[in-house]
């Protein structure tokens, strides 16, 4: 599979969340978003590591692939050391470059298979297995790319007319190309079956008020702003056609990991008889673990809940819980949207048959 | 019914949201907490009016109390005018006082209250009436630290051991008293039943955050604050025992309109087989409506949910929908706690019945 970093024409990424040029992974400093674009040069590993942990970067596929370019960074620094010792150290750079968050798997699985290369490469660290890296991170790029378009081909079939929720943020911004769930609304709304995009602000690092709407504005697609606590009330109000949501990570039995939320939207969806859809490439399953009780959820600091308070700080400390992800339970899931197909009411078996069908 | 202003003994409301001090109303400044504890004078009815519509002073009942003082701040300021001009001043300032915010009934309950005095008064406005008026606004503030009392009392009785998670604010700032909702938690708490409080942040206001953890700090009651949209991941992982809020509006089927963000919480507490109480004083309750969907839900500006972006705003202006409140349905409220007893289930008949049972 090869695409251009582009993708298919006119349905191209406004922004370039992650690129690689000139051995430097550019970022687009997502914490400035969307007063103002700025973009972050990381020219090691540790600063690469210290912008995924701030969030200058975040959505699983964009942390994937910024991930996967910073193997390659990581090997370029080994270089300059011994053998013996640059094996070392790039074993310890790739073990805190791939933990360096915890919930969402694509990251680990991206700086997987540039390992499987750096395993198999027999002789002394050098500029060939350098090239050989960077043409696996480009790929594992350009896929992500292509994954976004299929995914948005799938996702639009499967819509109905009508308004749509989503929380966080699954755009261009958190992917290599069109976004996962952001492109499916996206291309709902080219076929004129996404009427409304409400986003819900997403709590507390607040990536749909910042970032979603960003992107729905660029975009031009009509879309409001919500609470997350007014999702409900919007059900209710409204005749919703769908929820879509990306993952962080999926599990065997189709349980899925995403943004701290998204598991009250499902029961919400649920009991509002609303589809309940998530959408995300194939890098983002993890058939090792069987369930989501497994998945290892983000704790995040408490200032980014209580930073919302301004100068309005009392003396004392107010304790907060800060889970940066929950599960939903397969149950609530109406359809997994993958781009190798969309899988219905999601349980172990029918994820495996559709995989088995579906070969890359 | 007549009981001190400080309520029964080692009982008694740590600050007061509202008083009535030489010919004015004493409110504090529920913007400036949890920093600081500011007082604010309103000697006209037109600042007491301003001050309810910038939330200087909020919650149902508190609004309620204030509102009747301001009927007497009405008079006050009618009284200078010729008794002609000054009963149709007095009218127009206590139309524009009933109406400061829509949705919580008590502030019209209150101020009808006074205003049925004023239509019995068939003599010329003068400072005999105003004394009239003062006493029975006192009464309405008395009433409501008793009703405090005896709601935390049902309440609490109702209680089973164990966390429960709360939304908005209805205590001390809340309320006359010790508060609805609220004063259910500090008595759970001083009988060993409530063991820890959750308390939801409230978007786009945050009276979770300010002012409910403000109160939970000063009981030293242990709580955690969490998101409003991590209720959910909550009722998933720990045991939680009971929601409880409080409420702006009940109508006749027991339909309760309160706090946007309650009613998610109760379909999340029922899909977690959660009991769902709402705890309001009887002033609550509006019989002219048969159900929620006839309730006025406030809508405020956008402001109150962008201000979170700090200077971090786009050049273009981002759409937001801000309902301050949603409507719950009886079917899926577990109890409605009322200082006139605990109506299980409600409904019309068990409402109406539990009332013509229970004559103040």
């Amino acid at each position: 599979m090869s695409v251009s970093l582009h993708g298919p024409i006119g349905f191209s990424p406004l922004v370039q969340a992650v690129s690689w040029q000139d051995e430097t992974i550019i970022l687009l400093d997502q914490t400035a978003l969307p007063k103002s674009e700025v973009y972050l040069h990381c020219h090691s590993t540790e600063s690469l590591v210290t912008a995924i942990q701030n969030l200058v970067v975040r959505g699983a596929p964009a942390i994937g692939i910024a991930g996967a370019y910073g193997v390659v960074l990581a090997t370029l620094e080994a270089l300059k050391l011994s053998d013996e010792k640059a094996r070392i150290a790039l074993k310890f750079k790739l073990k805190t470059l791939e933990m360096a968050r915890p919930t969402a798997v694509n990251l680990q699985w991206a700086v997987g298979r540039l390992k499987k290369i750096i395993e198999d490469w027999k002789q002394s660290l050098n500029l060939d297995l350098v090239k050989l890296l960077l043409a696996e991170a480009k790929q594992i790029h350009e896929q992500d790319i292509a994954c976004n378009h299929l995914i948005s081909k799938f996702g639009s079939e499967l819509l109905k007319e009508g308004p749509v929720i989503t929380i966080c943020n699954t755009g261009d911004l958190a992917t290599g190309g069109i976004g996962t769930a952001f492109g499916i609304l996206v291309k709902g709304y080219q076929i004129k079956k996404t009427s409304h995009v409400y986003a819900c602000e997403t709590r507390p690092v607040l990536q749909g008020l910042r970032l979603t709407s960003w992107e729905l504005h660029r975009h031009s697609i009509p879309f409001t702003v919500i609470c997350d606590n007014m999702a409900a009330a919007l059900m209710r109000k409204e005749k919703i056609s769908a929820v879509i949501t990306g993952a962080d990570r999926i599990v065997a039995n189709g349980d899925v990991a995403n943004k701290i939320g998204t598991y009250a939207l499902a029961v919400l969806a649920k009991a509002h008889s609303v589809p309940f859809y998530v959408a995300a490439p194939f890098s983002t399953f993890d058939f090792s673990l069987s369930s989501g009780e497994s998945i290892p959820i983000e704790e995040r600091s408490h200032d980014e809940v209580l930073s919302v308070l301004g100068d309005n700080h009392p003396e004392y400390a107010i304790p907060v819980w800060n889970p940066s992800f929950d599960v939903t339970p397969q149950s609530l899931i109406s359809a997994i949207i993958c781009d190798r197909g969309v899988i219905n009411f999601p349980n172990q078996e029918r994820i495996k048959a559709s995989f088995s069908r579906n070969q890359p």
